[in-house]
């Protein structure tokens, strides 16, 4: 099976049970199995729940195994591939899936994967994308069409989870709100508006997110340290509240206040995850209502990934204002801190290459020849 | 506009703010409007809700108006109708919608009038049918086909509740998981059989409520009180969990322990009511799992009514050993001590009559002669 | 019961079994029974069902009755209302519904009176909108919200026609085509890009009809005279072929290519009507592609009416280069000269008043406070 | 990579272009790449495609590759596994999806490879099951429950096609009629009943069948020949036509009478496969009915696999009375002749081995010891 030249690489891993991330600057460059894939990182995101471990959080300390290669959002180029894989080439520029299901359960058997009881995640299970190599198994990439930008195919992974949220909730004609705009709440807002959304509105804490999702196509926005944002949501929506809720903060009283304002018969789709059980109440919020709740995890394989490339070649979506940096990876240190201050939105590190394919030798024949994606 | 003969009529009341229901001999036979029908009731059935009441617990209390006519399922023949109305005629054997919408909003006029935001229920917020007579608006009349029996008839209303909680969540071909088997559980279990649920696993804490499931069609039933049930229902189910749960009996730990039982990927549909709200693991019981929940509330006017007389008179329903008493409504009495004491699951009030139909003359000329419901 | 004061009004009326039709000008103003609505009519549209009967082709023939009054799209201010009516008053302005159901049916009990079996279309088989004043009953009516302008809420029919299929299709996020940009596939063209269509792809036979589906928002446009449009399309969406078929030509041809245009696994949305049964290859067109085929009739009672609103009221969509002709009711023949020149798209025909509302006095106390449009 | 020891086998070819097969019994045992496996086959059922070959009609002349090995029903052993795989073993008991898909395409990666566009079919595209081995790919194997007998798990093709058509109409709580009771149609009965039916009509043209669709399931049975079953179908569906059209004929008249039964607003699901183009009229048979109609093919991968062994599992499906012979392969002939003559149903031709598991030494060690069949 073919190698690349390189032995070692620079990552960046999580080597003490403490804040921060370490600078290693020659790992061994991962190896691959027959199904596998290695791909050259050029561009990685770096995502809230890096940050997590970065900070070294509650969830990272009972999650995140010490040691691991992190980073989980990416795109490059493939360097290698496994002698069973026929689905690509080296060369070829790909994002990837970075949920890895187990391949044989039934969610991962109907496209599902995103939900298998036994998946892996990239950067958190198993070793990540910022690094100057990652290794997925085959089942996982996804071929970039040449009209995306990496630094847009950079960060599918949570735009992915944005459009997985929009899709799976269905806001074609509906009024929408959306109680959190983080990264992902900034990109629904823009998916929201491409899907159909008769009308978006946003609560937060930040003023200059709320500003940043008027500019993205919310039509109205209320600061979320003034509850009388939920008669104000029903007034805008004839008094009905609206049809749909995106909740993507994880805070109680915007679960709570979100539910409140709901309109009877709505669908409210939850994202943010509360760092612990939270009171419903359940008759009231859900069960009188005659709610639709839809827990959201990931992307779907490969549906999800589809639409996002469906909106993008539309022209449809707006993300310029959200990726606001682009570093060196060496420079993550100021990646994070951008991040922490409030900033940056969205931060993306780059290893750029001048290298060519590492191993044109490893070229499989049997490349469907009709790909749409080159 | 025709009224009956009789001027009064006994009913059943609840008179004061404190436990008991009262006979009345001579209460006023409802007025109608125009728009209304008068019913001459013959039977009805004692809810789980009518004996809230009758124990005038804080639900009671707090949400029913001391004065009313208790009583919301029924059947009876149509005495009077008002002039406006078109789709029924005297002497016609009916049940009706206890749920009156507004008629006005958008749930009223896109068949959710179960989810007005101002809906009265009969026999809560307007004079129900333990009474020789009721009114209800002409919308609300369902015609009962001549193959149902009254004792059947007279409880379409819980049974509308099961219907509208199995059809919403879909059981056709998945494995169905139901905590709680009142009596509005107990109907859930033949209806999921008829409705094509694969497997169906049922919990409650009453063994003799276990093996009346059983015999409902039940595959596997589960005393609550020990909560290895939940590692026992995942084995039932090849170690996913149900597709399904319906969640029955609005205790909080059926809730929780319905919410980690459910597959990834699966459905829950709440009906059960907890007295308060509780504590919800969202990530771990919903979010992660990729879970849809469903509030569900009454029954949709009317695809509920049609699925169920499908079901009906396609005689897939077995409800015999449900309705276990029929007693006269003088005997009310009777009828909620034996609720209380668990030897009754349903009880039926009967106030026959060998009165002819009161108005013939008011029979309308425009009745639909080829209204398939006779 | 109310009554307006005047007995005669002007009206366009079919009166001979031959092309055109005549001017009556002192035509009885309809009666209206308890649950009925009479509406001065103001602004009423001119359909190509209209020039159909206008032109008295074998289907208008075979159809219409002779005598009646045309017209069915329209808007106006409620005259009169019947005693048995609650939810408007007089003076309000209001547009109809214009598929009368039985109200007694399992389509009108369950929101679907558009496909009831023994429907009355207004302006068909009973007096219509070209007209004074026109009869519809209470559950017909639909309120318009105040910041709909009078000739967008006088076609509110075809619009919605156009709704009722982008909608019942599911357009969010993909490709649509739509073969034939009559009037409804015109409106069709800026609803799908209300609705998110990701991209949208128009065929029709009249350049002047692309250029304006293109001004609608329309991705690309294709002359149906050169058949290679069919594999344009399937250049266009990444040689799958799109999403959705909205065929709105009922032309054979249009329809036979459509489904050869389609995706395997996509959905086609029928609304043009051919004028009679043509091949259709099953296995090819729709069986091995696995495809959806959709009906699609009148509007849903009233989710379409709600859903089209949410789209006017949020300004999404751009009907003022549909309706390009605004004349006066008695210069009915000038407005379907221009349409069968095809100088004219939508032309709306107007009926002004300056009388004041025909019955205070009749103003029900009864009406809801609460309404939300006024 | 292991490869079993024998090098030939017999096999049952299609060598000629004309009528029959060919019975080889030397033919090289197929070889596999690094993600395939090789079955030593047990039991495979005779299909009517099959017939369709062996008779050589104008469709398999056309489709068809003279030379190949047919069959694509049965269960079998694994035998030997490719390098690259990971999800079975040497011994394990497995049946397989016949639609082999390119892996790469929309369908492909969504869960639905039955509508991939370069799908090939087993035993039509490439060398099928009649044989003692057959080689398939990883993503085919579908391992079969051990409680699953060896004759049903022969004909997993067929009833999944029936699965598949009955779950995508949706027939809980609904009427269903059927026209065409071949195999598939049979199965259907019996997967209607199981899934909640509330009333199964069907139709045929042979009374043999009709009689075998009522010991099924079947509620009313109706002679094709007397075309007044469309009006007793409604008579028995009260006036309005079944909910549900489930049409396995593919002959013209019962399709258009199909269609004119159906209730407005019904679905059709369509399987039969019509010789040529038929003419259908669009307007009264699908768009103001407001119909829904569904191509189906094949199998949905896998979700149509899970649902049809849940309902197996479950034991609501009655299989017995279809599968009328099971015959030595090399016995074909007269498999084929007691389905020419309508005395057989569903052959199942077996190739039983005493033989070892071939290649015990290439049992993978990564195999998930979890995996829930073994």
């Amino acid at each position: 099976m073919p190698q690349p030249n390189p032995k070692t690489m620079p990552a960046l891993r999580k080597l003490q049970d403490a804040p921060g991330l370490t600078w290693c600057s020659d790992v061994p460059v991962p190896k691959i199995g027959p199904r596998d894939v290695l791909i050259r990182v050029t561009h990685a995101g770096i995502c809230g729940t890096d940050r997590h471990i970065y900070e070294w959080d509650a969830w990272s300390r009972s999650r995140v195994q010490v040691g691991i290669t992190t980073g989980h959002e990416f795109v490059g180029r493939v360097a290698a591939i496994g002698n069973a894989w026929t689905r690509t080439e080296v060369g070829r520029r790909v994002s990837a899936e970075g949920h890895i299901g187990c391949d044989n359960c039934e969610p991962c058997r109907t496209g599902n994967g995103h939900i298998c009881e036994k998946v892996d995640i990239l950067g958190i299970d198993r070793d990540g994308c910022f690094a100057n190599y990652v290794a997925v198994p085959e089942e996982n990439i996804w071929p970039v069409h040449p009209d995306i930008p990496d630094r847009i195919a950079a960060v599918f992974d949570p735009l992915g989870n944005a459009v997985h949220t929009v899709m799976s909730a269905g806001v074609s004609g509906r009024s929408v709100l959306i109680t959190g705009v983080g990264t992902i709440g900034l990109m629904a807002v823009t998916v929201a508006r491409a899907a159909g959304a008769s009308k978006i509105l946003v609560t937060d804490v930040d003023q200059r997110r709320l500003n940043l999702a008027r500019q993205l196509g919310a039509d109205e926005v209320f600061p979320a340290g003034d509850e009388s944002w939920v008669s104000q949501v029903r007034s805008a929506t004839q008094n009905q509240g609206p049809h749909v809720l995106l909740e993507m903060s994880g805070h109680p009283s915007a679960i709570r206040n979100g539910f409140a304002a709901l309109r009877n018969g709505g669908t409210a789709a939850l994202l943010g995850l509360p760092a612990r059980p939270i009171e419903i109440d359940l008759p009231n919020d859900i069960i009188f209502k005659g709610a639709t709740v839809l827990g959201i995890n990931g992307r779907r394989m490969f549906e999800t990934w589809y639409q996002m490339e469906n909106f993008l070649l539309a022209g449809r979506l707006n993300l310029d204002p959200i990726i606001t940096h682009e570093l060196d990876l060496a420079d993550f240190e100021e990646g994070f801190r951008k991040m922490q201050s409030g900033e940056a939105i969205k931060v993306v590190l780059r290893t750029p290459t001048d290298e060519p394919p590492l191993c044109p030798s490893s070229t499989s024949t049997n490349v469907p020849t009709s790909y749409s994606h080159s």
